[in-house]
């Protein structure tokens, strides 16, 4: 065998057999291995006439398929497989090979895994890949972690493999061992929060207008036209415009309105609890779906008493889709500016250096948080790489400012008619929250001192102080 | 030396300090032990007329002091240096004999230590206390977990010290190994979220009436003569009543407003998460402190655009108060309820069978959170120990249902006056979740299957479903 693979794929199930035929269609050679035989066999045979295909049938024969360096994705189940495959291929591979895990780890073992590697002169490339089985066929967006050199050779298949937007692929480099799927993470975090506030939006067009899944489905595809101009929102308008073939009735309500989940979302909060960094959004967004599964606890509180539900009427009515559209818009620039925040945060924490702006370009396609709206973070984060936040980043904040209104109007008439919005009404408390001149958060101190000599510190000098709360004459003193 | 102690304390810092005098006081003979021998000296001078020590400068002189089974209390920094003691002394100890962590460890690591000391065929007690330092000297509320047999020697003991209320003593045997430490976690949890409703409820009274803190303070005075009776409560108003000796401005006034934080609120929402609890109540109160800690990105939103607080006037402004006290008590209702639900699903995961009555009752005194409110969660749970949420019991129900109207008025009002009420607002959401008919969760699913695959289940059918969305006729199909 005389020609050899730019790169090689082992794990061939939908996501690895889709990423391999991605790369042999732009013209790379792709060596195949799985576990069992019969799947490498059937990916050569089926697709053989997409590109250059080198099976092999076993991981020796697949390293030595392969051109120096050695470029191996690791396509497996996360957590123990993955480490399984890692060691195995370690041994066979030679300094400067790289390991690439496309899967969805946590960054934490990405981080682990890189160093073990890094000890034995490998590159380990952590990378997120968003966009579904689809994607991974036709153009994901894709974010490598790992070091520098590990992407001067892996980075222009990736680049090649990727989504483009404006002739710009949706892949860069985002930063050293963990920071890919660190990223790849706080993106799906985003994708929760989104997709809890769209949902919003839908229950309340119809808890306070009466609609139809059918009309409400015309709303978002009209919304789609516009700064809302995205992914989510276009599968919204068709999920919602769907009728059930077998009852008739629209298809979202003959679906069991409880809502599952892989875990991503969970993490996303929990690091971002350790980061202290409060993603709201996304914390309601994970929890509403936990809500939603108690199937049992919902049961037992069905009956519980609410106020009735009288559609909206006159020129509230008219106005309130657009009210709706206005919240959904500010809501989620909250969202994401909490999420870029986290990135910001992890970044700093262990020295990635990620470029903020560079993963807003990458997001714009290929993934499922792709819309319209992410060119503008883009252009916020590259006109201000050092932009606290997206909220004061001039257009959003003017947008945000001009929607609060609309925004202020929508949560109050949530709440009037006990349609629960967590998302929208986390979304806002946190910008009333930044924006507050003054917050209890000084009473909170001065409660945890009095009952913990936790000690505060004053508005008006520097240190530490305690009040003796127990004494008659209390007195203030530097603690 | 003849007489020998019924138990010791090591690591003589003012907790330890106040637990070994609180013993003494109770007729129990202490052995007192610290790594440096100056601290074990002091309290043995100072306080020897309290009660009987026996001072020992060695760890054996400290073991070969104690009546068997020996009962260790460790009363040190949690982590490494927790680890260390329970090493030291598990090569002292017997079989039979029993080290206690009095600390604030995590459950996961109490676990840990529990089943490596049961090896060695030591019982390992890891106990919550709450109270603070004056708590630990005239009655904690005490949380311990470990063995049924440790409890029998400890028990006593630890009932001895505990505060009383109604001459029941605020402590029980919780569990097994963590039940213990996670049950004080979730104390703490509730605490955050305690704290943050009240600091809410001081923001609207001030933000919406314009009352000076010491007005406020005499509204919450009066709150706690109510059902809202607590020592949170009132030392709410302590504080608020408290006028800074150096400016003569209000105390709440002169304090930072960044609340900072220790550590257990973070725990508890993480571990909720994985648990799959909603507890949005913990979770806002915790990110609240962060939001509030984050000093450059509150300078730099300082300045966006919110509504005018004109203050209420009118009947608006007079039942305002009284709102706010319904407002108030809903959600604290809540954030109770969800924070059962987390021990009870803590119990479940990990075959604690905790008495959640039990836990309420040993609530009701010695720790932060106590309040009159937990001698009706104690009957609660006493008269349905199966009771799904405490939102389902008789009173508790009533109580809600009829302050929802107040509930929704007063966080419409935050809403429009741009007063930040997380915590109200994710209560008053939560609760309308969980009565929904309908969630859109529904949704969710929908855009679930559409984008990757995920299937969904139907309300009128068991098994899962894939609806082929890429073809023009699509077809839903078991998946």
């Amino acid at each position: 065998m005389t020609k050899k693979a730019s790169i090689g794929v082992t794990g061939l199930a939908v996501m690895g057999r889709n990423l391999a035929r991605n790369l042999a269609r732009h013209g790379h050679t792709v060596a195949l291995h799985n576990r069992s035989e019969q799947r490498t066999r059937e990916l050569a045979e089926q697709f053989g006439s997409e590109g250059d295909f080198i099976p092999a049938y076993s991981a020796r024969e697949f390293v030595n398929a392969l051109e120096r360096p050695r470029q191996v994705v690791v396509m497996v189940k996360a957590g123990a497989p993955t480490d399984a495959v890692i060691d195995e291929f370690a041994e066979l591979l030679e300094p400067g090979d790289v390991i690439v895990d496309a899967g969805n780890a946590h960054f934490a073992d990405t981080r682990r895994r890189e160093a073990a590697l890094r000890e034995r002169g490998l590159h380990f490339v952590g990378t997120g890949v968003s966009g579904g089985e689809e994607g991974a066929l036709h153009g994901p967006s894709i974010m490598p972690g790992g070091s520098k050199e590990s992407y001067e050779s892996l980075g222009p298949l990736l680049e090649d493999i990727a989504a483009k937007v404006d002739g710009t692929p949706c892949c860069a480099h985002i930063g050293p061992d963990g920071a890919g799927h660190f990223v790849k993470m706080v993106h799906n975090g985003i994708e929760y929060a989104d997709m809890q506030l769209i949902a919003e939006s839908f229950d309340l067009l119809r808890g306070a207008l009466g609609y139809e899944p059918a009309r409400i489905a015309e709303i978002f595809r009209t919304w789609n036209t516009g700064r809302l101009d995205s992914y989510l929102i276009e599968i919204t308008a068709e999920v919602l415009a769907h009728t059930d073939a077998a009852t008739g009735k629209p298809f979202v309500d003959v679906v069991l309105d409880q809502a599952e989940q892989k875990g991503t979302g969970r993490w996303t909060v929990q690091i971002g609890l350790d980061l202290g960094i409060p993603i709201t959004g996304i914390a309601e967004a994970t929890f509403a779906r936990s809500l939603s599964g108690h199937a049992n606890l919902r049961a037992a509180t069905k009956g519980l008493g609410g106020p009735s539900r009288t559609p909206l009427s006159g020129s509230e009515a008219e106005r309130f889709a657009d009210d709706v559209e206005q919240a959904l818009y500010a809501s989620k620039v909250v969202a994401y500016a909490q999420g870029f925040n986290q990135i910001q945060a992890g970044s700093a924490e262990y020295g990635w250096n990620v470029d903020l702006g560079s993963v807003a370009s990458l997001w714009r396609g290929g993934c499922i948080i792709r819309a319209k709206f992410l060119d503008d973070i883009r252009a916020a984060f590259e006109a201000g790489p050092e932009l606290p936040t997206l909220l004061t980043s001039g257009d959003f904040r003017k947008a945000v400012e001009d929607a609060q209104d609309a925004w202020r109007s929508v949560v109050s008439t949530a709440v009037r008619l006990g349609i629960p919005t967590p998302g929208f009404s986390t979304a806002l408390a946190y910008y009333d929250g930044l924006r507050a001149d003054r917050l209890p958060a000084a009473l909170v101190q001065g409660q945890r001192d009095y009952f913990g000599a936790h000690t505060y510190r004053r508005v008006d000098g520097e240190g530490s102080f305690h009040t003796e709360w127990a004494t008659e004459a209390r007195a203030e003193r530097p603690a």
